[in-house]
């Protein structure tokens, strides 16, 4: 059977370097490298944080982010890859920190079962934090 | 700055049965849980191997794929969060595994710059390996 790791999540923006700046400010990623996609005409960047990875791309005149996929319900309620998830120690302290730097936190759980939230990127891509005993 | 590791990758699929079975046997996932989520309606599995994480969500009623959404370049042209990636040690070893298991592979790339491949579940969500050293 097949072994591998994570590698990274692609997600499309409409601009690279406002969304640099994001993962850079608030989540700590790094620009690895910069290049061109040609078969994808996309503006490329690699972010890296230890062992974490986004990979970004800018296509000109792509379509905007569906409505539905800015709200983590609604964004199930249509099939695809929908959303990375990492884990984090303590979540509280996770959601002070996104506060300190106006975040866009979309949703909160709290419960018996478990506990994580969404934040929204730049651009309103739904990024999940769950906390979980390593 | 807050500190986190990858927990797993959100999908949503037309039948949970149907790609927890392709999950385990084409890339090893086992079921960790099942579960409702009420605020979703979403019957839910996690499937984990070792420590990567797959959440599949079977939302009733839910839209189809796009069509653009099974092709990489083309999915590239709507903005959000487009695809997973996972690293693999040997591109061509991968590759002659999954056509092994009849898997549909949408997209290889064999260039200076680097190697990859991007398959499709049984759903048609895309996954995308790159060989990369560790």
């Amino acid at each position: 059977m097949a072994d591998f790791t994570f590698h990274h999540g692609g997600v499309s923006v409409p601009n690279l370097d406002a969304a640099i700046d994001w993962y850079g400010r608030v989540l700590g990623f790094a620009v690895e490298k910069r290049f061109w996609i040609e078969a994808a005409r996309s503006h490329t960047a690699m972010l890296r944080k230890g062992p974490l990875r986004f990979e970004l791309f800018e296509v000109e005149g792509a379509a905007p982010l569906p409505e539905e996929r800015r709200h983590p319900p609604s964004d199930l309620r249509t099939h695809g890859n929908k959303h990375l998830a990492f884990r984090v120690e303590d979540l509280e302290a996770f959601l002070t920190e996104m506060e300190s730097k106006a975040v866009d936190v979309a949703f909160v759980v709290r419960e018996a079962f478990g506990k994580g939230c969404f934040i929204r990127d730049c651009a309103g891509n739904l990024i999940e934090f769950v906390e979980e005993p390593d």
